[in-house]
């Protein structure tokens, strides 16, 4: 398959997915007659959860743009693995409730939401990293560069950003709050911190237009 | 009209109704004080649920994009069945949450929801197979090959996934976990089990283009 | 602007549009014991406005489309002309679950629901009519014929479904049923009569390739 | 990153989040035995916001149009701002269901509704003129027109934008009703009043084809 339509596809997942997180932020306040300055202000882990789901799948976009642009085709494997990928994706809304509505609370539900958390955003980590690592080794059959491989440096951050999620999810064991905090540093980590992307890389600026 | 724009809103269809299943686990663990973890253990069936109906969207779009690579141009009566044909996709989280919800019920409510999924699945099935089947009777009007014709293990390929479902569905009558069982059966199946895909199938790597 | 990004985000706001409509669908049966069976039955206005509603704005993307095909640019009202439009479009799921819901009423409910329907369709036929008016007045700015005229048959056309939408809600004045019978009739009507589609009109079947 | 694919995710974005209002209209009627018609124009607050909103993200889509039509490439920082500029559109919807439940209470709670919704705009303003500041002074690195510099006007109409909802926010702390009129009042503005088109303005009408 051209890379275009799958492309194309994964991008409207991601726009959905991305919108979906806002159906967490429209029951607050709703039926609440008096106070609702007050209730606003109380529902903070709901806007942290917002913008740390928010971002992260941010970056899953960012990082599945580049490696699609390694991409000369899509083989059925690789649609398989995208699938997996979207599936996690679109779960993200999932936990990120979970965290919104539970991670305050005192009885164990902040625990078992941030652990929740963390097994999605393991899963999306090793989809996107088989994704990574099927394009290493195929890269002849559907790399632009029949000769491409993934750079040891490159190898090395994404398997840091999976152990992160590891770890960040053992801690939600001790401390979900702890947990969710490493959620939202993995995220404005990767957002600066990033794959080398093949379109911009080569000569981004080759002076003047002849 | 140009397949461009047909396959551009179709897309959107896609993603967006592959989005939608995640409606089904966000209410999951709200309003619960303790025993979240214990909560989200239950719920085992909403998750199977959506990986079922989240493979099974994804491979209709796989199918659809094969499909649409065969047109030179898109027929009013295609446009109709495309139409159709989404208006099922659409509906797919609707007997999915059924499915999710009452399974484990021993009321009978797991054998109304297992075959009203199943019918909504031999729904899909039929469009898809009338949108074949007119695409082979009218080739020389829409199809980029004039010539083109439906091979026939293409044909026994298809109708094998129409009998399947239509199988299912009765099954669903006696067992609907049997029923779902082969639900998901069938969509692991045809994820590696395809349509010829005409834009990669015929010459992969012809060498330095003359 | 050019046509395509307007197109894009026109296409993007009829599939996320179509989609919605299923949310309508999503509670049917949830909460429910026991007979489930008979609930999925007894809910056949939900299907039969879900179907409707789902062809309505599938005609109104598909003229959508060839409105659009008839633009080299999209001005700033055209693009005015084009968000009122796509607030029509994204509104039908409002008065799709008022019917859906209030239709069988005995309590008056069934002619509020079906006169409301009516009204959001009679603002979308006059949103199209303006954008298709605006198209022939200034064709030389912004359609690809500067030249270019919409025929009588096509303006009589239009009127007629803006005119069948007006009589329908009037009808909804004395009998929902009956008015919802006919957005049915005008949407089936007009799935097949269509306006012409500029990029397939000339030339369809040139023959063998050169 | 090509400009191509950040435009595509963020149409889909703009046209989910746009799409996501009519979600705040859907409840309305919904478990009423009678007098629908009666609570149908009681809700007129909530057609009210739907609209102001609706208009304020097809404009805020309109001017993220022109901005990237100034783009040759994406640079990494504008990729970041253009993630937060979606994370406020995304959020739209949350203030505008505030508003549309409260504003005519007479709890204070109209107040609240009123002041989230102007600090959604003031952020979405933010960021968007973050974006223009950065093409502003990294035209070398990003622009389409490696010398281009915001003419003063475009920047006064910015910054006249920007202040318009920090004064709107104000007014909202000692009426809510009268900001949302202003809210309403901006948009409607900058419908018609708008950023310069690079990809229209220079020979609109360049006479009959050679």
């Amino acid at each position: 398959m051209e890379t275009r339509r799958a492309e194309a596809f994964s991008d409207g997942v991601f726009a959905v997915a991305i919108t979906v997180l806002v159906f967490d932020l429209l029951p607050i306040g709703a039926g609440i007659g008096g106070g609702l300055g007050h209730v606003l202000l109380k529902e903070w882990p709901k806007y942290a959860a917002y913008v740390v789901s928010f971002l992260t799948i941010g970056i899953v976009w960012l990082n599945h743009h580049t490696l699609m642009a390694h991409l000369r085709q899509v083989s059925r494997i690789m649609l398989v693995l995208n699938l997996v990928l979207m599936m996690c994706v679109v779960a993200v809304p999932f936990p990120t409730a979970l965290v919104a509505e539970h991670l305050t609370e005192h009885t164990g539900g902040g625990t078992a939401a941030a652990v929740t958390y963390g097994l999605v955003m393991v899963a999306m980590s090793v989809a996107f990293s088989l994704m990574w690592l099927y394009l290493g080794l195929h890269a002849d059959e559907v790399a632009r560069q029949p000769d491409f491989q993934p750079s040891v440096r490159t190898t090395i951050r994404f398997s840091g950003g999976l152990v992160a999620y590891v770890v960040a999810t053992l801690v939600a064991l001790v401390s979900p709050g702890g947990a969710v905090a490493l959620y939202g540093a993995i995220a404005v980590y990767y957002l600066f911190e990033h794959l080398p992307d093949p379109t911009a890389a080569p000569a981004p600026r080759p002076g003047p237009r002849p």
